[in-house]
């Protein structure tokens, strides 16, 4: 009989660092939320509940189990500084880098992205975002910070550029984000209310790096009540896995995350059985394309 | 450092009752609720949780900072007392109409909609309802009693007379009451399980006076689980947003409510940001409508 | 003034057993649950709630009140003994069938509709089963079980046989179990993810002997969160209600079940909602088939 | 295998209204309830979890299994009608006394004591009633009605008369409330904020007809958060077992009942578990006092 | 028929700030939250459920109408900004005491006492601090910050310097917080785990300004789960009324504070109860006072 | 930048298994759980809020720091197959005792003491068993099974023999379990209702093998309401901190355990909370009487 320190890895996904080829991190970060805070315990109750989720998807036809995938856990931030998580963050997702392995990052508050997508962009300077989101993020500043979950999206732009940002989802915002984001500035791309034309916009990155960042608040509230600031009027899940079906098309996928879970705010835990399935999905893409980039 | 009183008026609502064009107020009040009471908090709740929503609506495409709207808060009732509670209800309503401006209720259960299009009525005497609901809210006695939240309906018909009343969403009564509602009876519109046929009939209605009232269970319980008596098979929120669309045809939208929120039911709190987000809509529908109408 | 003894029996369903037509029986039993157990606790959280559906459904078009059914409750379960409860199950679907009333039963974990459908079987040899779920349930063994609620279909299978069970929604499962589902295999017809092809199949076993055995979680989470292992991506309950419609074609349909609503984890009471209307569909859809029948 | 209908009794009180002695009755209205309505589920939610509750008393050292006690239900209300329920609830109170049995109320709203002392102090003129509260209930008139839950005590001190009436546990009210029940008014008796002389106040009614009411509030929200109106600084459920404990001094027991518990407030159920425990204590207090008496 | 604004004050504090004597502020922050967030939402649920509480305290012997108290509400602050948020926090206290007022805070999360305490001390060099509270909040620094919940008293006492604080009721902390507060040490006096001494504390200080700041979470968690951190082994609410008894020995109690209610962790409202009554004795202990001191 | 696997071990408790002196495990079965289930989930419901919980104990006046222990995690237990499931943990026990470790199990339902109590009697021939509980434990069959949580204390004494168990707390059970647990029966040492005599038990056992089990129900509900039975009337958390308090006493304190949190049913976490700081104090009564034995 083996006695084995307590293992909560995410489903089957037990390789160490150095084996894996995808390796998931958690942020515990809500510091910026402006309603309801909690997203920090995402990734621990994740893991916990990934015992009700197989480790074959029926969608991408494949078995976690096929792949090698680490899970570091939490990252140990300060609490209630800002900055200094960030930096923790982005160094990071370096390291994965550096190390030739690709990022699978667990939000913490959408904020969190923004230091994973910088790092990946020094290594990917054409990188473009899908971004899928109830919520714009595209306000210049936010209760007087330049850097928070509402503002983190435009502060990408200022880095990859016009043109590298494909919006879908979106139903809220102000007016002055909604404006600046309009077709004829030439900022970005944006789709409201749905993802229809999320299909094309797939055919046409094919060969382009791209990160895809998935706030799932973007769901309808009925669908992942589990979340800080719910939005009605959102997608189903069936939706989601039709995204993830053009996702398969891309060829040169080269990190993602998911963000905004608070699993205290649904006891029922179906909403943190959408992450759970979520990241199975999504870790499963990812591996698939690095097949695919061999 | 300027120190005020408290201020929770819904999100920037915060005009004086004399310089609003669309007044705000809830009705705390659930005596007749035969199964899950507690909508008598959902003015409350409502006006606490705005502070997660947007001002800005990117589907009307307007910001409610661009106009007048006080909110008045709850009324204040005599407990268990139904009769003299809708009286209260019955001369609020008469006030603002008095007074030019245009009533927005919060309910509550259904009832209270009894004393509003009372007094509506009697300033439009050729009033119209558009009436979006998951139960007929015919019979013509509930437990004994003529006024109830299962009968309200049936007794507006009595004042408003026949073809003024349009049911939409229907899916839960008892057979007399469908049996009444039929088309060949002549006495009301009604479409059973979904909002088919709104847009005609909201084309139709174009010209003459009509008021919307909208008890939140026509939404499917996975969208709004904070109801007193859930009714599955319900509309997606997006079908409530398709809906308020065609309302932006009616040129004589004379006032509007929306009831059955119950939010203790649904401590995730989506339940309270789907009624949050209806209030907006709605009160943004009355200002454009009223900017029509001048 | 009559003084009787409490009467808890679902809504209407007040008939003896004697008198009755159909029978519903509840088996509190959720002893080989993987993830989170409660379904021992369905039958009377339904019959409680009971008081807030209507006794007519617009669906169906027919009313509890026109048909003699009998409730006779829970049956009474050793605890953790898993062969000796379903062996009671069985025993009561045996005397039911012998008396000449039609089965329906109220789960419980799905584990507990093998008994049932045994006994069903050893009265119409020819039995056809249509399962709706969001899970195969077609393992060899389950953690070294050979029956349990991951395997039971599996087991149905050998006494049936080839080409008598239809599945439906199915969305979670290892990979073995869709090869072995696979329509080359000629073992079982499966459709993943959606009902496409239901309206076919019904009209296929239009005059065969039909059990029709659903698993609540082949809802989606968001209408039916109260069940302990939540399977996003799932049908609305529009999509069930279109399922009750193909079944009004059948002919023949001798027994039916639903499974796994597990009412603690929805304390909203919405998923509790969802399995009465259900029940209340699911009689009406007995009692008339029983109708045609005579 | 004898099929029967549904049985949800409380626990083992499976005699038939002819053949017991004492006999519960619910009553499932809360319509003059102020803040969080919810008290008419009680009835039945104790009923379904008796099932965790053990029959035999080690305080009483007795089973319930030794005596016979009907449960008849929760009574049939008009809904919204408070005069029309408080007469039917004084009705069934005067025909379980004349068919010669003790009555045992489960609340509802606190108000509901009022007819049921009011039928019990007609057969017993002499009638003594020992008030366990957490709020006097002394009130004139509330919200402009003279009978409401936090009026009715005052309502029975005028058929009762002076001196009556023992308060105990009392921490909530209005400053007349309490002048009104100073000792020097000679009105009643009242011990604010504990138990403290209630063995002596038993000694002292050890002859005369005694009914006992017990607002479950009297004990802290932390031993019963399922309750409208939680009050801090109560008492814990060992003070109520040693209450119990001077109630057995008590040779004339003749009623008694309990009320306010709302068991959706408390989804742990441990508030309707104090409930059902207290429903078993008082049931063998009322069959041991009726021993003693026969 | 007056229609006035939504006004949501604390229950009858209804004096605007400038005939008031003393001002009720919330402070919505919980930036450096270590484990639970959410007291950013205490004082709007404080505002919403005080209709469930009585003016009049039976403890205190006075009503809460007989005195001027103004409610100013959440003071408005930067998120994710904490010295900006403490800065407000600070100059809303000195605008208080400068304009003769007495401040009554209501957290958020402990560290927002910090500010407050800082400008009282100001006005009142000699400054004693009464601490109730499971927690030490002595370190040093805390995860690499020096201000935050867990630090703040320490940092307190460099400005108010030794023999100031008065702790109660301590039951959590670090070896080097406890080392620190010894008696020996000479920096602080420490009551671990109760509020024995607490009378004699007060006798001491009865002539002294003295500020009492309240961490709730120094009651049981039975009594009030709703807070991030809960530590078993705390004070029933009846000590804590025991402890506001002896408060009302001192004549010079200048201001004071309670903390870290979180509503969303306890939805049945038990929690926000008990700080509702608390703040309704906390303003009348300081309106007493203040009484004495005219 | 080293990145490790996630680990989620209690507390500090991060050892390896072959460097520590103590050994948790948890045992993740409630298959024999009479009335509502969970228990399986506590392990790791703890280890993941265990965050919230200091490290150092002002009790003990030790640090987890200070000490050597490991954390295994939950055992792969078969689900539904009781049998197999016992022998496992027997297994586990047996290995850690052989390989000089002390066991400190984390249930689960009581009934999985049995294997473990066994175990640990092997090793020690002489073991005295404290036993704090709500509930006897001691019925010769529960539902027609000999080995259940109802039955497993009085299948313990067929081995450890009269006068080796000592109940305290016991406030539930039925009338043979009570008669047969009497003083003059000389079977075992039971007392009712509260720790009366605890402290002269443990003066007597001081030099015997003692194993403590506690089934955290022993607590009123509450103080811990996130069990499955909960039994009002029971001990408070500091209650249970004088019984460590006695258990210091002991010098041959040989292996413990507790059991029966079940997380669900209390969203708030305090009972979690509540094992979660009894996890801390048994681990550090276990190395500390390890210290007294060296």
């Amino acid at each position: 009989m083996k006695m084995n320190k307590v293992d909560l890895s995410f489903q089957s996904c037990k390789s160490t660092y150095e084996e894996a080829d995808v390796v998931i991190f958690s942020v515990p970060m809500d510091a910026t939320t402006s309603f309801r805070p909690g997203t920090r315990f995402a990734g621990n109750a994740i893991r916990v509940d990934s015992i009700g989720v197989e480790w074959y998807s029926p969608y991408r036809e494949r078995d976690l189990n096929e792949f090698k995938t680490a899970d570091v856990g939490d990252l140990d931030l300060p609490i209630g500084a800002v900055e200094d998580a960030l930096e923790i963050v982005y160094n990071t997702t370096k390291t994965i880098l550096k190390d030739n392995k690709v990022p699978m990052m667990v939000g913490g508050e959408h904020l969190v992205s923004y230091p994973v997508i910088k790092a990946v962009f020094e290594s990917y300077p054409n990188l473009h975002i899908i971004h899928l989101d109830a919520h714009t993020d595209l306000r210049e500043n936010f209760f007087g910070r330049e850097l928070s979950h509402a503002t983190f999206m435009r502060h990408v732009h200022k880095f990859v550029g016009d043109k590298k940002i494909f919006q879908f989802g979106i139903r809220s915002g102000e007016k002055p984000e909604f404006d600046w984001a309009k077709e004829e500035s030439g900022h970005i791309f944006q789709r409201k209310f749905d993802f229809e034309g999320l299909d094309k916009v797939c055919e046409q990155l094919k060969d382009v790096p791209v990160y895809i960042t998935i706030d799932l608040d973007v769901l309808d509230p009925s669908v992942f009540p589990g979340t800080g600031t719910p939005e009605p009027g959102g997608m189903q899940y069936k939706d989601l896995l039709w995204a993830f079906d053009q996702f398969e098309k891309l060829n040169n996928l080269v990190a993602a995350d998911f963000v905004e879970l608070s699993p205290m705010l649904d006891p029922s835990g179906a909403s943190t059985a959408v992450a759970a399935k979520t990241l199975r999905e999504m870790v499963l893409l990812l591996q698939k394309n690095l097949e695919k980039r061999k």
